[in-house]
């Protein structure tokens, strides 16, 4: 957990994805995966407001499109429920029906209408759901030995290594408002996908409108920023639920303390992806890159992503090797307009290229500084006002070893 | 070598890039790299049509600039010199004039005008050419135990394994016609670049207009399908020289042998280009990813170049894994339009998903597949006539190690 103290949030000790008013959350070993728990659900006490993100990958798996109809009937969500070790990808029709049926039986159990139910997948493409298996969990959610948000942080997971979870609380209205959230990461379910998974609940009071530009606009800086290994899964999805429990103000741009909740929402965003980052498969690293001075966002945007998720910054970055022709080699092909002799880059505060030309610094210190566990690397181009963040890991042997190993 | 004995030519044993007619080449170690040959060159006994094509990286190495200056002037070449170990990229003011002078003193001592040069280099980037060194390998160019294709072929390796060259014969207009060339490979140099150097002769006759259009089109299926990394150097550079010392009439589209010439040039191309993929750093393997049935043909090359690009189909492959839901996420964020349920993919001979679901295959087969040297891959997408081919290798341990190293 980060030790940040903002000025206009605090991040709360154990906060979690069941800390803003009103929501629960639980998890469960109903035996897909041999032993980890493998099945989580959180939801709200009233239905709430939500939008979500998806994958833009052609081969969209069955849960994606009921929860996409689910929220789509009237911008409301009250309970999702997600399953790891096998993501109901490529399973066709009996894949959607399956993804239905898990939808329903939650609901019915949870208690509520349907189309306020979602559902998640992560782990395995090409198998189906175990529906009995399924079932038999959805039987126990009410069971009090598998209530806690930590067991729903952990039920998520796949590969990763920890479990991702967070809640922060402001003022609004002079409210007191949380924003918490969980997340799975990049990291390859032995031995099929990079799956990304990010839940954040909130008690503020927003319209749904609200919440999904808003939504769109930071994901694009935060989760859409974070890279592993470059592969978009069939599974992707964010989802943010409001509740209104908190009893603001309805928020809107125009809202007094809109900076607030929307700092707010990026920070909790930002973390999570950034967690995600940080746990990449046999990373040893997080690593940090940001692009200042190019003609737009998103031209900086698109560079930022070419370094890091070039094999080779990423190989050198493991080696704590201060490669930086590497990463002038990613700014050069990332297909964006700039000036290369206007492009200098800093690893850290070591700088090591000036004006597209070496700059001499020294070999031993920017070897010590790469190999912290957190590394930036700042690209300053001089071509305009364009900036970006993006966050991504090291590539180590370990990697390897992860995804070359037999499925069987 | 191929074992291969076309309808329409023939490869030679021992053929190289010297082998057409009124070509010579040679290389010697001039003391940029330790004790590697690291300096070549070869040369036509009169001036030859010439066309390149250029890395698309904004960072373009210095001496891509001074030979793409020297075609420009007649569309002519006749000698080419090239030295590894430091690839006078991102080198300034000083770099450019070092690859003037290094073209110019080459030039004068081979005896040919210095707009018939071209340069090429490979290597470290940032630091400059040792012109003292660069001078005395150009000073013993004429020496007798320095000539030899094969020496031209070491001299321009970095990482790569070993030489690669080939020559063909083919008949022209009853005239015996040989396309020979050279190439290095995408291993990076320690520390830094992984660089595409191909070079092609011939004595066909034959326009530098069309010369050059039937590069660009043939580099576009062979050298620019290939990926060991994704990252696109500072110094990549293909050449092509055709001397017309064959007697040939002039080939045109409207030549009766047009087809020959072209499917020879083609076949040089693509040998060229496989084997830098089959010596990828750290490869096990040639990975050959085929797509047929796509809207176009340039969507089929995107999708083909999403496969072969993508880590964790790379490090599967390593593992002998036949994980086609890796092969199915790749080909579904590839940016291009297609039907999902319409995929069909093969390993080799063996189905594995049938209309966008899996197909039960024999997983010991297909493992047994794919522990081959050479493997393919097949996506049948159903949607159109588009096809294209991609080469490359699998991920392995050894390509971390090779790139984590420290320079120092």
């Amino acid at each position: 957990m980060y030790n940040v103290q903002q000025e206009n949030f605090k991040v709360l000790e154990n906060g979690n994805i069941a800390t803003a008013k009103g929501f629960h959350a639980g998890g469960l070993h109903c035996g897909i995966r041999k032993q980890k728990i493998d099945f989580g659900w959180f939801y709200s006490d009233v239905p709430a407001q939500a939008a979500g993100v998806y994958t833009t990958n052609v081969f969209q798996a069955a849960p994606l499109k009921v929860t996409q109809e689910s929220i789509a009937k009237e911008n409301k969500l009250q309970a999702v429920v997600v399953n790891s070790g096998i993501a109901n990808a490529c399973t066709g029709e009996q894949g959607l029906t399956d993804a239905y049926d898990m939808r329903k039986l939650f609901a019915e159990t949870v208690g509520v209408e349907e189309h306020l139910a979602a559902v998640a997948s992560t782990g395995l493409i090409g198998e189906l759901l175990p529906m009995e298996k399924i079932q038999t969990g959805i039987s126990q959610i009410h069971t009090a030995e598998h209530q806690g948000a930590e067991k729903f942080e952990t039920a998520i997971l796949t590969t990763d290594t920890h479990e991702k979870g967070i809640a922060i609380e402001l003022e609004i209205d002079g409210e007191k408002v949380v924003i918490g959230g969980a997340a799975k990461g990049s990291g390859m379910i032995h031995p099929n996908m990079a799956t990304m998974l990010g839940f954040v609940t909130t008690d503020a009071n927003i319209s749904s409108e609200q919440l999904s530009t808003t939504l769109k606009k930071i994901t694009n800086q935060s989760f859409n920023m974070i890279t592993v290994d470059g592969d978009t899964s069939t599974n992707d999805m964010v989802l943010v639920l409001a509740n209104g429990k908190a009893g603001n103000q309805p928020l809107t741009n125009a809202h007094s303390d809109w900076e607030t909740f929307y700092s707010g929402l990026k920070f909790v965003c930002e973390y999570l992806a950034k967690e995600i980052a940080r746990d990449g498969e046999g990373a040893s690293k997080l690593v940090e890159v940001n692009v200042d001075g190019s003609f737009s966002d998103e031209s900086a945007q698109a560079i930022a992503k070419s370094i890091i998720s070039s094999n080779l910054v990423k190989t050198a970055l493991h080696g704590a090797d201060a490669n930086w022709g590497r990463i002038i080699t990613a700014i050069g092909y990332s297909g964006q307009s700039l000036n290369p002799d206007k492009v200098s880059i800093y690893l850290g505060d070591i700088l090591v290229v000036e004006n597209g030309i070496p700059h001499r610094f020294d070999e031993e210190e920017a070897k010590n500084y790469l190999l912290k566990d957190e590394v930036k690397i700042l690209a300053k181009l001089g071509d305009g006002n364009g900036k970006a963040t993006a966050w991504g890991c090291d590539l180590s042997y370990e990697y390897v070893r992860i995804n070359a190993s037999y499925r069987t």
